[in-house]
């Protein structure tokens, strides 16, 4: 199986993210790398590795162009024709690659990944589904920020594609589905709400109404759909969140050497929720419904985040996650049928 | 001073408003409560307590109803005239009380003191500020559930509002302001966050752009708006996670007998995050905008919790909250005038 990885995206490109892909190469027999980027960059990160036992499973692919933070992600693509994320992309569209990895401009992968590779038969619009954890295992998050101005049909896109994808992944023969929303009753929030409960209601996944940030960490619900836009702060909340009380504790502790002593013995627990919230275990976010697979790394990715992102790039190809995304959307297309022909 | 208090509302009613006010009558001699409330019920809670010392500064006002969790929030006016939180606001715009108190209904209360109060000169929604912990000290996050489809003029005024109770009741000669949103970036978010940021720039308030919920605990800026969507959808997760990882921590350390007696050791540094993360420390929200000072308490709120609401009752009071609103809306009205005369 090969995959392409951006070689230049994310906060510490080259390095992370080609340290990253020699553990992969070295946890993956099946798997081969094409790093695409500025050759004689990737290449001079690649000579601090020891690499003569994998050597023959990768390969580079120059690419002149990095996207900048400060681009759009659509201008991207289109002004940055030569840039590592695009050809990266580029290499899934011409079936060179079965996945694309990137740590990069989440817009810009969004962008070259919906219009080169473009949705699923059935499906509008592409979605990130991120994983988080919770008080038991972990509950997939969607829209992670691809669409931040959905209309409720796509929401419903989203609900389908969130479970088909859970449930392979985790491996649950179920997965209810909840509507992140600020009451539980389904009146409940926006009418852009209303009309996403209404149309959830009678699709066919397992939907188990609305849920609120202060319940969604006990799992009530293995999925939550909501806008990109919404989603988005929800992350990056959790996120700052979860660092910040890291570091109140952390703080208060260095007090007094009594607690220092505590905490030295009961360092354990502390390391195990670190581990548990770290976005490096979970490193990978898949962009669901394009034609491709398309996994998204966290810009400041550490090279075991990079490892993992590849893991789930694998785990996606092999679970034959967009075959069963087309396969879950045929009974609402049924139901609902399309505003416009479905793109291939 | 008099505060009128929801004897009513909350899910520990009428026990924890009782106890809690009854602590606030202790450490605040100026104050006077009204209870609110079924009198019998409200009676017979009293006499669980020794009052002798407080007894000439409280009185009890019969209500025969009580609004559900159930009800909405304008209708639960509409119908329930007699309620326990429509009798408490009433109290505020007869003059015979100069606060209401409730934790109770969010919508019950935001509804009854919009519709019964009104909204203050040049103010034309009322918005929820709700102060959250941060790396050092704390910030104002501004709408926290009001109104969840706002005008990007709304924000303005939710912006003016905020940065004006952050400077008064922190005691800061400035507050920044920054907008909630999902990049850093101007042309960042939906088209709705670029309308806000615009106005935003031109506003009379120390506005610093748009802010990120994983920069947000850094405290970059003290007031950060959005809507009360939004707001509610991060109030909630905030509260869920923390109590989350809270949890997380005690069931890795339970885990093993030595992390255990670490714990022990480090228990204080455990206590101060837990008291520093916890919503009855900040207790009482203030309903910014309504001519009247409305002073919302969590749900769930313990009896301490209910006396600090008194206490950030009392204090809006006596900093005349109100005025320096009205005071600090006349440069942005004579620069945008009102699209309607403003309501008295």
């Amino acid at each position: 199986m090969k995959i392409a990885l951006d070689a230049m995206g994310g906060d510490y490109a080259p390095q992370n993210p080609i340290a990253g892909a020699i553990q992969a190469l070295r946890d993956f027999p099946d798997v081969e790398i094409i790093f695409v980027g500025d050759e004689s960059k990737v290449r001079a990160e690649l000579a601090k590795h020891a690499t003569a036992d994998i050597q023959s499973r990768y390969s580079c692919l120059h690419a002149s162009q990095v996207v900048d933070m400060s681009d759009s992600g659509l201008d991207s693509v289109r002004r940055k024709k030569d840039s590592s994320v695009s050809r990266a992309v580029d290499l899934v569209k011409s079936g060179d690659a079965d996945a694309v990895v990137s740590a990069g401009h989440t817009g810009a992968l969004v962008a070259a990944s919906t219009i080169k590779l473009r949705t699923l038969p059935g499906i509008e619009r592409a979605a990130l589904g991120v994983l988080i954890p919770a008080d038991s295992g972990v509950f997939l998050l969607i829209d992670g920020g691809a669409n931040i101005d959905p209309s409720p049909r796509h929401i419903v896109g989203f609900a389908v594609m969130g479970a088909v994808y859970y449930k392979a992944i985790v491996g649950t023969p179920e997965a209810r589905v909840g509507l992140l929303n600020i009451g539980t009753e389904p009146g409940k929030g926006t009418d852009f709400c209303r009309e996403c409960h209404q149309l959830l209601s009678e699709a066919p996944v397992n939907f188990a109404g609305n849920v609120e940030g202060h319940g969604i960490f006990k799992k009530p619900v293995e999925v939550v759909v909501c806008d990109g836009f919404t989603g988005n702060i929800f992350l990056k909340t959790v996120e700052g969140l979860a660092k910040s009380m890291v570091s109140w504790i952390k703080e208060e502790i260095q007090k007094n050497p009594l607690r220092m002593l505590g905490a030295l013995l009961s360092q354990g627990a502390f390391k195990a929720v670190k581990k548990r919230t770290s976005t490096d275990e979970y490193g990978g976010t898949p962009l669901l419904g394009v034609n491709g697979i398309c996994i998204k790394a966290h810009g400041n990715s550490s090279a075991l985040a990079l490892r993992n992102a590849i893991r789930a790039a694998r785990m996606a190809v092999e679970l034959q996650i967009n075959n069963r995304i087309v396969e879950a959307m045929k009974p609402l297309h049924e139901k609902l049928p399309s505003r416009h022909p479905a793109s291939v």
